[in-house]
């Protein structure tokens, strides 16, 4: 997609035409190795006759996401957010023989297995308590959406690589499907640092383990109250344990979720810039994972985010054999162009709409931030205050 | 102790005395890389007019284990078998994101450690069912033994190193400790294979992990009994998970326990040697981990074992400054002549009885190598007839 925005910028120069709007990029080619800076960067240059003065900035367009299906083009106005744990149980200051010392002390890795059971169960239901509380209630209206979406389940299943092994989703509907990967939370236990990971046989008796889970959290949902929901849950499961070990649970990355109005101006441009090059209406999305510099950008130039994607669901984002469809690619070019054009024909108002639905997820943000700040020896928070 | 054997041959050779019996070597110095076809060697030489000929061997020795405390010498009669499964849930071809695809796929890791958590508690309960059936019941007399042992509770709790952390162990007495070690069975979860475990933070949902648990198993337990019992168990529980998944449970490993009757003459001869050179009767003990070469020995060589061990408890054996202390190498090389000597004073009396504690032991190790044989391809057993 960089590469995208360039062309487009080189054929109106071809054709000796002015471009429709100004523009200010923000070139990011680090992403694989975390984007380092990037949040500090853009924050630095948001500042009054800064290269991102929020006066100056109007709208916002991402391009890092991807369609729902490998042809259909679509508007992004979701991202989940993540809340990553750190669950440590220590038992003894050395690894400890299975044989000459089993049965004789009580062992970390066992504690830490019950604990994390209590988690989720085998058919995704998370068990903490009060979990679904701050999640919005599903509408008669956004499940409409869902029908209608370029969503082949089929095709789904088979990218997911379950074929051959589960043979089955969690979900049996496409709806069902679409909003457990959009917009409801979920949990997944990664693995344990300090444990036995090797191939074979090793009898050891691992002194301190890591459980590492993860909660995908959704609007309205915020890290502090999922941290405080998890922290009472399984203090509480570890008392019932009566272990004598060591028990450190730590919210180690805590990001929002994003979802904005995408019936402000600048989604209308999207929308009308796919109208016009792929003729037919986007399907209205959202992310299952996090772009954490989304929320940078809405914060910084206080202005309106669109996710803009042009490749397919099968690009391999960050994995073998990355790659772009060269329609997508073509069509991606057309698709920027258009929607400079569709934003050039925003008026006054236009921009008065998007400066009210940008104020109302600012809102939501920097009460996020306040608690943030607030409590931020808590856990090791990310966000721009804390950083 | 190697050396210690050679020294003390080089003694009666300088003081010019024919040894009191004969002797036969099998000197061994690569346990630390798995002491690789040992067991085969061993085998291959207890032939008829091999170097181990059965008919020509009355007495085997190893001395391969410590004292129960610092400087009080034991004979040793008893040691844990092992079973060694992994548990196997497979849930897709590839690894998956946790954001993208979670809340749509059924998560392996997530089964794996329900399942886990079904085997053990906190305070060392095996919970699979019958798993107690065969255990030797104790007796008034095996208690008042554990009673008079030289061990000191709270340098055993300061050298497993849970001072300061668990600060205790899992039961409060002498014997339940003891016991615990030697004469009951116990479970170790060791880590898991395939899921995350490194350091940060990696937002994957594995595609295939492998649990890794073991059980130290004691007389008269055996490796295929023990193999029904968890895998019934599990069998039962993963029915209960409902998931799709792909389940596989193996026995990497079984091991039988070894335990023979220390009122034998080659304990006696042992025992006796001891009092000689220390002036005390040793301490009568068991291992809670695993030689299998003493099962080896005496299945091959048709004759008892003696475990016969020089050193201290802290003579940390594999691990970073392994050391002997002086005194107990010195006392320890006139322990081997003093045993030496106790062993020619046998007479032909002693020779039949030592056979048929032999061969009631061997009894037992025929029956679990028979029904070994019958089930081999269910596990990867390394017994001498199924290597």
């Amino acid at each position: 997609p960089c590469l995208g925005w360039l062309c487009c910028i080189e054929s109106y120069q071809k054709i000796g035409q002015p471009l429709p709007v100004n523009i200010r990029f923000v070139f990011e080619g680090m992403e694989e190795s975390g984007s380092v800076g990037l949040p500090e960067l853009v924050k630095s240059l948001a500042v009054p006759n800064g290269y991102l003065d929020p006066k100056k900035i109007d709208f916002c367009c991402i391009s890092d996401n991807y369609f729902l299906g490998k042809t259909k083009p679509c508007v992004t106005h979701g991202l989940r957010g993540n809340c990553y744990f750190h669950l440590t149980i220590e038992s003894s200051s050395k690894d400890l023989h299975s044989g000459v010392i089993g049965g004789s002390v009580h062992e970390g890795m066992i504690d830490l297995v019950h604990l994390m059971a209590k988690l989720v169960d085998s058919h995704g239901n998370i068990l903490i308590p009060g979990i679904n509380n701050s999640v919005r209630k599903v509408t008669p209206e956004e499940m409409e959406v869902y029908e209608k979406m370029d969503f082949n389940l089929a095709a789904y299943q088979e990218d997911a690589g379950v074929n051959g092994i589960s043979d089955k989703l969690l979900y049996k509907t496409k709806a069902e499907i679409l909003m457990h990967r959009w917009r409801f939370p979920t949990c997944t236990i990664h693995g344990v640092e300090g444990a036995f990971d090797g191939v074979g046989s090793k009898t050891v008796i691992p002194r301190k383990v890591i459980g590492k889970f993860s909660l995908r959290i959704v609007p309205d949902q915020t890290p502090d109250e999922i941290e405080g929901l998890v922290r009472a849950y399984l203090d509480q499961e570890w008392k019932k344990l009566n272990s004598p070990n060591r028990y450190h649970l730590k919210m180690a990355k805590g990001s929002l979720p994003w979802i904005c109005e995408p019936t402000s101006p600048n989604f209308l441009a999207a929308k009308n810039a796919v109208v016009r090059v792929h003729g037919i209406e986007p399907d209205l999305t959202r992310e299952g994972g996090s772009i954490p510099i989304t929320l940078t950008f809405q914060e910084c130039t206080e202005s309106d985010v669109v996710l803009l994607p042009i490749g397919a669901c099968d690009d391999m984002a960050h994995s073998q054999n990355e790659k772009i469809d060269r329609r997508n690619y073509l069509n991606g070019m057309k698709l920027f162009a258009a929607y400079l054009v569709e934003l050039s024909k925003l008026g006054q108002k236009d921009l008065s709409v998007a400066q009210a639905a940008t104020n109302s997820t600012a809102k939501r943000i920097k009460s996020w931030r306040r608690r943030c700040r607030k409590d931020q020896t808590r856990f090791g928070c990310e966000c721009l205050e804390c950083q």
